[in-house]
């Protein structure tokens, strides 16, 4: 197979372009030893989800699942009574990129909120609780939150606490899409445990930071497992051959691989916004908190970058593009990216 | 980590016991070469789909998914209408083994009849017709056979043709279950072209048969896959890095592995049967015609071989145990087991 | 508007082929007086809910809903949590003459049970719990009894009670569904809350009983009535101008009018099955206990007596139809009804 | 029952605090004569049903249903795809009043924008459709649109024409939600089948218009009808004894009457208006084109208001209230109304 043509140049458009870490995949092939029993009864899963709760510091359980949606939409269905809504930000990937995943999965309908940063704040979250006991409204039982965020920005450990103790104060429960929990940890400097305190359920995300795929459900109580593992099973989440899941968690926590590989994609976004600092007519949207950058940049600048690079443009209307850095993105990528925008923006000299 | 406590035997509790065949482990191993988009859009995803079009001879589209219950909830709700339910037998994988998915997901009725040997017929299908029309009665708009089937036989082409003649006579679709279709074609001697015709979509797996995990969904008709991938999407069965899906299926397809994997399996299952026939108090209950062998013992017997082997009691009330192969069963694990059970049968000379 | 067609001879077909009951209706037109605050914020529906409170001793809540879908529907969702499943008998109206609609709404799988005579006993709900614990299974939650059954039977208060022990016993919630709650209690002689005490959620059914269209709701404990008023509504099951609801409870409650109105037709079917009981080639196939006679004749005859009165055919294949009475069936009804089948099986003197 | 107090005064809370027209009221009774067949094959309802079908020039069909919010969801329901997304006004009832019931029961998404007086045009309804085709997004089917809105206003011909052909030409369906649709057309003095022309599906409210309790949900395209009974079914809006529904209608198409009730209630609306026109601090805040008056007037004079009178604060935070009329609604009641309000508000002379 000719691959040539998807590797020319690392791609900006997503940590999912990447591959497997070497690391990860040495995991898998070990793994292919012989028989092992299905859907989860096997010691890799055993280890890596008993790793996965003690690194989280959960009284409850980790749940190993397919992918991201399925992630999201097993956590808030544990935790959701059947009638319940749940509050998110606008910008939250529940609400803009699963097609409607929670909607029809679950039945629940999300009641958004606009939120600067990518980020809910108590105020922004008791902005939609009218209407509390009242039939003919939606009534909210779960917030939402994205750490790092869907923007490349991340919460502080104050500002999770505040949410987490307006929540309790308020009956609603707190899930926290992890899909880029890593990058969060590796730019607070802190634990997943510092993290996941915060939720009631959280979602750990193995794909995006160098997994082939797979992502945990921490369940941080033991009194919120029960429906789980039949709701990973309905909504077609149990893998079969788990140990090929379990292998990849393995692979990620040991030696803190995640957040090693984390703090890289972290550092290369980092290296990619400083370099932008000098040029003209670009202007960095967002605090880059993460491994994504958000830049506005003028329209025929972007379509002329992107007959080279491969990246998405986040808005249209305010011509704003989302770059994105990996575990396997290398200084040499960035600088290269840096000089093509620098060419195209005008800002290169001859 | 030890994994010892799982290989010492061959395990006949399923097929998805085995791990990967090497092959496709190659294959994974080699498409993790550089960044691909994510999502699909990438070369294997491409040659992996369009050969299984081909070979299915779909005018439609493949869809490759996570897992059968995923394959087999978006087989049915891209078929089924809003308000309809669905034929099956009593023993359909979907009925009896999912945790209820169907019927959470898609919000589709089963209605269920008793199928000796697990294969509906035109007469059983029509058993459950009745209401036609009237608004109180669940409504049947798709029939799911299974192929082969969850007791080990498999449909003749001339039954799957009887049916498919029936439910087009009848208003009614056909959806697949080919957790297993590769063992159906390794059995009949045919083309999985000749099984799918049948079909109005069909899943077609690849984690019993060698694979880590990928089932494709395959919908014959170009008309009827608009709603598909937006389907997929909401079941939680969109994989990012997707071409470690493609890859497998790939090495699958590849001079005609997955038939090859199936035909071994069968010979296995096969050997076993054949190696009972003498046995005392050992009956061989369904036809043996893909990998299973369902066989009735007395209880004790059970109790003692499940000491050093792994397998299912498929009834507790009828004493009958499933015993499966795979790509992977030797001919020797064959023997030894037989060995075992004749053994605890007191059927060994000494 | 010419009726004069639907009126010449009293329906045999169902028990809601009746009008409203006059007193009913007085109580309708006397609500109709001034405004009143909808959904249920009015005195009627006060007076009609905690009026039911009470007579089925209950520490929750009695909510007014529009249909007897509506009021199965709402009281297995309250119960069940978001994966569990439900075990009825094949012959339970939410399996068979509700299209489908518990699974449609609530994504509940039914766990189906053959019961003779109508009639769930621990036993047979027994036979439905094996994989409890197992993912892969279907998860009951609620064991659904119909009472007085969909077959005219009644269980007794000590069948309840065994029913009632054995769930509490296997973490299963009871679910009655009361459209003929009347009829049972007027045949056993029975308070409302000795049949409501054996239940976690009943429903009471007014449309069948004399009501113009209203069922109640009745969740025995406080703790269970939390998310109901939510699922009232999502379910659609909310009226606006409840009072006239309100009123018809009212109104049936009023000097035990309710019992009154079964026992009548209780005594009407009674009093058919009598006369059938020395008609040749007519057997009773069900032990009468409520509104309802199912009885076994010719085909012929069957097709003879249609031509002049209504009723339904319950099974085509063998030739059993059902004869139902009403709150409104008088003697000579009957009495004629009676002659003609007399006429028709031969039995009668020229 | 002492009902005294809920008539003293009139209530501006909505325009389901009233009762039952005497006219409406007289057909109930009188449809109570002798047995009907149940669930709609009686003649009121064949006669209500295909008055409605000519009246709104439909090809289809018109089903009779319980409740608003029934006919909301079932209309919705018949015309989405199972994958698809629902555009609608931020304001629409279905995604503000209704407790998410479009999620819960059709799983779809409703993707809302700010609509100023409550009205969607081409450039609001287009500003949802990025992202078609992609599989990530939420894919719109139908747009739902609410004549008059809640608001109070009305779209012109004009403005549903616009829709109507920005929909055909962008693969959306329209569905009208038609609660107060009888006041639309007197306001806008046109026929119901001028505005029906319009939508694909609509539903046309009876009971703010001076029904007991019944909506139609008319299917302009016959074509289009063929899931409709099963999900009304599904839906739990069938109504047993339908023939009082049936009746209903009868009496309100009858000599125009439901016509001539929006007439008056659209009048009574407008002298309202009229009449709070020289007081100050009071501010109309939307055109009243219908049965509501939203005004905006200082917090302390709603508190002393809402001492004597009886209706809701729309907007806290802004100060808006709604002030509805009704078909029973006298020019006594309002002059009372408007008096209160210029005492409350210091405009009255002494």
């Amino acid at each position: 197979m000719d691959t040539t043509a998807v590797t020319t140049r690392k791609s900006f458009g997503s940590d999912n372009h990447s591959g497997t870490h070497p690391a990860v995949m040495r995991a898998i092939v070990e793994a292919n030893a012989g028989d092992a029993v299905a859907y989860g009864a096997d010691p890799w899963t055993e280890r890596a989800t008993s790793e996965l709760r003690r690194l989280a510091g959960a009284n409850g359980e980790a749940y190993l699942v397919l992918n991201g949606s399925g992630a999201n939409v097993l956590g808030l269905g544990l935790l959701l009574a059947r009638h319940e809504a749940v509050i998110c930000a606008e910008s939250a990937h529940i609400n803009t990129d699963e097609c409607g995943a929670p909607e029809r999965i679950l039945g629940t309908k999300l009641l958004t909120v606009p939120a600067p940063d990518g980020k809910l704040t108590p105020e922004l979250i008791a902005s939609r609780l009218s209407g509390h006991g009242d039939e003919h409204f939606a009534q909210p039982g779960v917030v939402a939150i994205t750490q790092s965020t869907e923007l490349g920005t991340c919460y502080s450990l104050a500002e999770l606490s505040k949410i987490r103790d307006f929540c309790a104060g308020n009956g609603l429960r707190v899930f926290m899409d992890g899909a880029r929990l890593a990058n969060a940890a590796a730019f607070l400097g802190c634990t997943l445990a510092d993290l996941a305190e915060h939720a009631d359920v959280l979602s750990f995300g193995g794909t995006k930071n160098g997994a082939m795929g797979v992502e945990a459900v921490i369940v941080m109580r033991a009194s919120d497992t029960g429906s789980t593992p039949y709701l990973r099973k309905q909504h077609m989440q149990l893998a079969s051959k788990m140990r090929f899941l379990g292998a990849q968690f393995i692979a990620l926590l040991e030696d803190d691989l995640w957040l090693r590989n984390a703090a890289h994609a972290n550092a290369m976004a980092r290296r990619l916004a400083s370099g932008l600092a000098g040029l003209p007519g670009v202007d960095v949207v967002y605090p880059v908190e993460s491994d994504a950058v958000f830049a506005r940049l003028p329209r025929q600048h972007i379509a002329e970058l992107q007959r080279e690079w491969t990246f998405h443009v986040w808005d249209e209307t305010t011509s704003v593009v989302r770059w994105m850095t990996a575990f396997d993105t290398q200084e040499r990528d960035v600088d290269e990216f840096l000089a093509s925008i620098a060419a195209v923006t005008g800002a290169a000299s001859p």
